[in-house]
């Protein structure tokens, strides 16, 4: 009955696109778009305002419009009830002030599960309460490449274990020729280009006038990711510039006008997280007081409350603000050994996403030549700690695109195994956390119950919200995964932590994981939980198994009926 | 000259200690004390409010007065500037109004350094600019013993390395026997004491009045300490009542009456640091949010702006907020192996005093069981980070009373090597940074550009001021410590660094530390770094050392002229 109301509701969107330039019908988390023809003299960017209000019975939703260049205004929304909506646009301009309409919003169909929030303080779920697992990669300048190798970039993701992309708005300068390329559009309006005997450009831009094309471009592939369920997560600002072309050097008022511009035109794209800059500290252009006013200025204009963060450089931004929804970290040593990973999200009290902890690579920079084995190994203590980890590409492609800069296609070996991680964390209860958090740096757990530790007001920060428990998968049980890392040993006596362990008399089967071949081998028989025996809970024969002789093997450990 | 005019001035304030309930010399950072005589009748503690305003030139500073039993007013300053003040009281009684006087504050002289402040963003100077690196123990309840036991600790004290004392108002119940103790006073005023038929003890007291006795002894042995050169590290608030005597409970307005009492009190002594609490977390009486309540109530009442922080359980509290001078942080894991000490450093941007990290023991509890090798490697780890660390000794002693609760006498292994580290800083050029730190964790050195570099407004966050480059104490030059833990090798090549490392001719002696058996040993030879090779700097020979295969060794490698 539902399903046929969405088909035909569908149906019935494809065949009146418009009417009065908007659709009637829009599904849940998706876009709606008006569009009104509005003043094309003078700067229509800078001169003419335009915004409108959303409501469905008491609720009212403000949303900016933007120009669009042509003479063409667009306000987009994204809905998240399904029901009736009207809306009434709110302009200086008589041509843009008054407009009225309704539209329809249908139920989430299909892989639509709506943007990705917070949940139970440390990890992410979408909207509609299916977990969100970040198994990012970095793609900087993948939108400013040619038509054919932004294909091929897709054609990669389509067939990797990503669900998350990290890029920038602007195009990147950098100092290697083969990272560094002219982009076919630029976001400003080119008032003249020169270049000098030596062969160097200069540019001078109008920075009040946008080039819509350039955001139409780049919406188109945030719409891709969103086809392939990957989210955006779109750098706003960045310090690869090097003086080229001086996107980095707009001026504090021209910097937020463009803030403005870009969240009216991507804030009802649900697949986008705000990312105020990459390496915030390396862009000495900015103060670093003026990032509070960004950052703010970003919240204010987006309606919805995307994931917001700032990616840091050597020195971190002030995660804790409350603007920050999680923590986006660059420093590869916390992914490198056990024990460290854990230390920022306790500090932080959010989700932690390790977002840069150097490229499985061949460059001969050390921030570009982890080995595949390293990568997967990031990912792994990473995921133990119950943080965050993202992948990035350095390895010097044929025709030299760099998957980290410009896309292209993957050649590492740390895809197949981050897949491998990706499907094991999804087919579990639900997200890990260290079971003995400062003690036993291998072993994980899912524990419904930590939710209700982490609520309770004595221990939570001023800010951060009691998470109710909606939005849990699975019912839970006892589900522990013990990471070795490159420890080889060979054999493992059923040996797991008091805190918030096993209690006596649980039974459990333990499969062998090799993180590294993608294998799991179940180990014959059932394990029993004794008494805890001081700090530690062993089986009640005191079984043990036998393990391979090799490096990044884990343990899966799972309560049985 | 000047020391003359000194010990005159010393005798000439021994001779005359009170002129008008006053001295009329007092020696900078040392403590002014006016005393009034005022009304007996009703509740002075909470009745009457004095105050005074102290005067040098156009600085006016005001301190709070306290009721000091038997019809005494007190008025406590330390005045942080050679040369006259004057100063007058305000109060609405006549008797404590408008009291007037002047007083020479003569020079600082001998051990007398000033008070300890925050210096080069990480670490500590007294006043004066003399280096202060923290090596702190723990005696929660030293001070609530009896006579001979105090006295037992302070001569402990005397022969120890410890330069900070970690210490409660309150007195300390807990549940093991040789733990708790019933103090010979208390802050407040008793009311009734009830024992019932099995021996259980209630207490009735009066909250709207205190026991000066119970003061005036906190303060002697604050004093105590200052005359070993000791820091006290006051808790004002810890989890360690369980119902025994309620003053964990007080309710937020007694509470915040405590804090004004203690601070008109405590604040006129230089060796006073603040602790909010010990385990605020644990204190399941007080919601989060008060603490922010308390704290401002702390710094606003203390006019000398003493160091301030607030020490964890298993929850950090918001570090950075900017009362907070210091993080004190609870978490043995930091220190227990590389890596993990200076990440939360990056994060607070503060200098860290890793306040507990479990104790030097035997007790059955984890925390209470580190072996003396284990407490010292966590100095290391903590110093090599650009960290300090706290000692704790938990023994059962003759007698039991266990040194960090009650004091006695240290019988643990750890506090000659714990020296033997404090000797090295206290000979080194400088406080130390790890010099390449995301990278090598072993390599630590005093660096003192790195001050330029986070002083920079980019990096910096808002509320962290700039630090002048004064108080350095040598004119630095390359100096590295480079720790090996328990890792044990055959030899050491000359390898350093490139970032923050030797630059090329820079010339070397190298000093091979035994960490534990206290014994440095010069390497013959001197040691020339060549020009970078990728990220490290080798010998121009490619000189390597033996070591002896032992743990515990350290590096000391010094530029030479």
């Amino acid at each position: 009955m539902r399903k046929t109301f969405i088909v035909v509701a569908v149906v019935f969107a494809m065949l009146c696109p418009e009417s009065g330039g908007a659709q009637e019908i829009v599904e849940q988390w998706e876009r709606f778009e008006l569009s009104l023809d509005g003043p094309r003299t003078g700067n229509p960017f800078r001169e003419v305002q335009l915004s409108a209000e959303f409501v469905k019975g008491n609720r009212k939703v403000p949303a900016d419009g933007f120009y669009d260049g042509n003479g063409v205004y667009k306000v987009r929304f994204m809905p998240d009830e399904p029901g009736q909506w009207s809306y009434r646009t709110i302009s200086k301009e008589k041509a843009l002030n008054g407009k009225k309409g309704n539209f329809a919003c249908v139920p989430a169909s299909g892989d639509n599960h709506g943007p990705v929030q917070v949940a139970d303080t440390f990890h992410f779920k979408y909207a509609d309460g299916k977990r969100f697992y970040p198994f990012g990669t970095t793609l900087y300048a993948w939108t400013h490449q040619d038509e054919g190798l932004e294909k091929i970039t897709l054609q990669s993701l389509a067939n990797a274990p990503f669900n998350k992309v990290r890029m920038c708005v602007f195009p990147k300068y950098y100092a290697h020729a083969h990272i560094s390329n002219e982009p076919g559009r630029y976001p400003y309006v080119l008032k003249e280009k020169k270049e000098n005997a030596d062969g160097k450009v200069t540019f001078s831009w109008d920075f009040e006038q946008f080039e819509p094309g350039f955001f139409q471009h780049l919406e188109k592939r945030i719409d891709d990711l969103k086809a392939l369920g990957i989210e955006a997560d779109i750098i706003i600002f960045h310090p690869y510039d090097k003086g080229h072309w001086g996107f980095d050097s707009l001026g504090k008022e021209n910097d937020l006008h463009y803030i403005k511009y870009l969240v009216a035109r991507l804030a009802a794209f649900r697949n986008v997280w705000w990312s105020l800059a990459n390496e915030f500290d390396y862009v000495k252009t900015k103060p670093r007081e003026d990032w509070d006013d960004y950052t703010k200025a970003v919240v204010k204009a987006d309606p919805y409350g995307h994931l917001c963060s700032i990616h840091n450089g050597s020195f971190y931004y002030d995660n804790w603000k409350p603007e920050y929804t999680h923590a986006s970290i660059q420093n590869g040593s916390v992914v490198e050994d056990f024990g460290r990973a854990v230390l920022l999200r306790d500090v932080y009290f959010r989700p932690v996403v390790y977002d840069e902890v150097c490229y499985e690579g061949d460059l001969p920079q050390r921030w570009g030549n982890l080995s595949g084995e390293e990568m997967v190994k990031a990912f792994w203590h990473g995921t133990i700690a119950g943080t965050y980890v993202t992948h990035g590409e350095t390895y010097s492609n044929p025709g030299d695109t760099i998957f980290w800069a410009k896309g292209g296609r993957l050649i590492g070996s740390s895809p197949p195994r981050i897949r491998f991680l990706r499907d094991l964390l999804e087919q579990g209860p639900g997200p890990l956390e260290l079971a003995d958090p400062w003690k036993d740096h291998r072993v994980a757990r899912f524990n419904p119950k930590r939710r209700e530790a982490v609520n309770q007001s004595a221990v939570r920060p001023a800010g951060v919200q009691g998470q109710a428990a909606e939005g849990v998968t699975s019912g839970g049980g006892s589900y522990f995964l013990l990471y070795f890392a490159e420890q080889m040993q060979t054999e493992w006596a059923f040996d797991l932590p008091k805190k918030n362990g096993p209690l006596p008399g649980q039974k459990f089967k333990v499969e062998i994981i090799d993180t590294w071949n993608m294998t799991i081998t179940p180990v014959p028989g059932v394990f029993e939980a004794d008494v805890a025996d001081g700090y530690r809970v062993f089986d009640t024969k005191r079984q043990k198994i036998k393990l391979p002789y090799r490096p990044w093997l884990a343990l899966r450990i799972t309560e049985t009926e």
